[in-house]
């Protein structure tokens, strides 16, 4: 079964990062939630990073505000897939988060989603495992038409309510 | 053996995306560039995206400029992961790029890699497929490695220098 | 009878978009309003953008926050001219939504206003009609003399005020 | 004939505003090109914005740089379509024009495009002009389909090359 | 007796502007308030800036929000020093109305002071005619004593709050 | 006569400061040109400040780059009007230094212009002073009517390019 | 026993100091808290800086908004390192309070920490001192260690909500 | 003798750096230069950080761009005072690395300075050490004499040049 890391620099980052966690869930993805500040606990984020392909991780999302180096930390310590979502803090409208996560220098690359993107740092580590995993794949397609369902259903509702 | 898709929306972003290519190349990664943009072929932009699993494309790369839609236009017709690639055009310094690839809102991801930053573009495919090939997960290693050995040659070119 | 067709990526945006609806039936131009999504409805907003030529419809305003690809990408498929309304989102204060509709490439004009400027995407719509249709010049005057008169009736209660 | 107005607020934008004037020409469309500061000649704005209509005048493209009124003012004297093409200055990148051009207050729109988009001003012109001359929305279609193939020549062009 | 015009683009922006009256008015300028839009009454912002001299007018305050232009068109329209007074409106956190007011191209100045800056546009009118009113210049030292005397106060008042 | 200063931070923002003092001594006004830095010589700063009136300077102009202090160290020392003039550094394009001249906190204004707009920082001095000598006010008539024709003579030649 | 200076613009800035004061007096730091305006109390800010070392201070930590100078003035009068802390203000999110303390031109530096960041303000003071009190290096040491242990805590309180 | 280390994340700051590393030796401070990369060589990264204060370093400067992180990496396992020097990128001018550096979430602080102030970072340091090392104080004091004369040089030259 394939298996994700969510990390978060901060448990204050548990709203931002629950969609992610959920959506994991909904495909039937393992996953392992963790708090590891790359500043606070350094030590600890590069022990988790060495060691999670050894712990069959094979993603790793990685959610942090303000100068949000968890991305950059924990990318430099492993060639698994890091996933960045950039949380907005009090300050600045994300667009710190979103530059300190992106903006990664040439070899160690984090693939940065949309600021407080949660639900989407979830499915692209599901698009990621279903490179490897064709039920994944099977199931994004599924997802998909949801997706284009629900947007039919508004539209629906739509003209009911503009009549 | 595995395959990224790497589309630029114009010729004149050749620059930008050669060293995902190359890199990919280095890697004994199959590439297959092409110019499709998402505003001028918008009709090709829909058969390449929703035909790409079928031609055994595993990853998609999309680099684009200014109003940088071609990354979600492909990933809307796929569930293949989709890595976006900001250009950086000549007004704005890459923040129209940016925002207008990492941006996507919920539902659709797009992984969104630095402006100009072709090569980790191409990295981060490698390490997408290293998911599923674990001969790329090999190399990979390796390739931080040599990262890392260079960043030591430049500390001991710069002791010398400094005597 | 000119019509206008007014699409929202989302049903969120449909308290900035109603001010457009509103505006266009005080002129008398028929609207077809609709949800349709750039990302989750990619086929279906193909389809709409094809037909719109022969459904009668003449001018098309797209409303969409984040990386606002839906001006964009209805733009791709038709000749007729397409509005952009950039809808301020959670994050960025709606400069994502702004430079990913205006910063089109060259080839695919979109006619941006402001963000969140729903009344004048319905009235640049009018206005792009009224070229067409002498009757809707004739209102446009009757409309910019009420906003002067309203702008001096605000003036004359001021001096009241500040007696 | 169709008309078309194109005013720049200094002839130092000329090099901005030349594709403009180029792509309406060659759709046939009659242009007036003029140098109208909204700043250094206010009179002449005046007097040339509330007289467009009766001149023939069907659609007014203005080009300003830094704090780019040019559309506002002319906006503001007549019902005609105005569209606004803000020029990339020497400081802001172009940020200060597209936010005066773009933001305009409920009641009189500005129709605006990219940053020095000269190109897309024409162009928007003759889409708009389209909706009442027939002859131009065939043209339009042609213009879209050469767009189209000059992209598949570069992509042909660039699979040589990568050979 | 010195008299100053302070004009606001909307009865919207008032209480931004009021601090501005109330200054002027504790130091016995006249004033001479107005609802006047650059967009909405244009004809009525150029009689009131060509006549303004003749009115005993010597200093202009504009107050106004997004593509704030009221300053510039005003100024455009007479040699008198035209304040700036850029307002937040509900997006883009007051930099569009800032650099709409601050950016005026070469030969037409506006004088502008910080965003939703009222107090600072009053105050900056009374250094203006103090250059004449010898009066006010001996108010304005009063009146920066005061400000002086006020953090001094805070500042006692602080070290008793932490003891 | 009348007399303005103009203090410029570093003699290399001499270019951007040299049209003031142009303008100024077209309009026969007094100028006292002077390299004064708010943070390397603060000494001098203040006594520059506090003996401005006495020395017969009726406005002071302030040039500055990067976290540009000048304006308002000047103000805090004087009641004279303190006209900001920010200059563009090699980073930031010129935002740092306008937002730190012209967001100053209520009770001590620092008129600003444009970036690296020292015409307008002279002009404005000028229409400063022009409150007080109605000879100024003549010329600056003038002034507007040449900037009007020079306008109006680029137009002309435009009119004989484009034929 | 080590000293500090807590200098604020503005009482109302006193929510984002306090923390700063706590953590020192946490660290048994003697601190003189004060309230003085670069602006509106110039010659108390000369004053204080000159004699600030003579009054055993031995670093100095400025707090503002907006324009925020305070850092700077205080710098430019004293050798002492000075620890700027931008204070969020009503607009511009902070943007413009960071500019304006962190962009010091050459000579002079400010230290400076994130917008809000009052609790790093306090610790960098405490790091600083230090590098001379042995007795303060320990204590850092552990208060590393608190922080460690507080992200443990929360990891651990998540293993168990997410069970 | 005091001891800073200068870390620059690539060899390509050098540029940047060398001000802070020549304006360390003038004042006779012994420098350790090093080209670390906190993605590159994370575990040295590491390593140098927690045997820093071992080393008899005292103070340390981290030079990077982009997402530049190095400055937190370092501050992370260290106690001892870290001063961030963003250096401008290729794109985004600063504002990433200044973000970047800056914007370091609560508890490990990072001294930021101008987006390359290499000057200013070096003198920052030489300030801290000042607190403990007297001769510094001295030497500082003759450096701002310094500074403050070659302004009053300019001035003197610039008096010249008027004439």
């Amino acid at each position: 079964m394939a298996k994700v890391a969510v990390i978060m620099g901060s448990i204050s980052d548990l709203d931002v990062v629950k969609p992610a966690i959920d959506v994991l869930k909904s495909f039937d993805v393992e996953v392992e939630a963790r708090v590891i500040s790359a500043h606070r606990t350094p030590q600890l984020a590069h022990e988790f990073a060495v060691s999670a392909a050894d712990n069959n991780i094979e993603v790793i999302i990685c959610a942090a505000g303000k100068a949000a180096h968890l991305g950059g930390v924990i990318a430099s310590f492993t060639p698994l897939p890091v996933i960045g979502l950039p949380v907005k803090s009090s300050t600045m409208d994300g667009l710190d988060s979103l530059l300190s996560m992106v903006q990664m220098p040439g070899g160690i690359p984090v693939a940065c989603v949309a600021i407080n993107g949660g639900l989407n740092a979830g499915l692209l580590a599901v698009q990621i495992l279903a490179v490897k995993y064709p039920v994944l794949m099977k199931k994004l397609q599924d997802y998909k038409s949801n997706l284009a369902q629900k947007i039919q259903q508004d539209d629906a509702k739509l003209q009911k309510e503009l009549k």
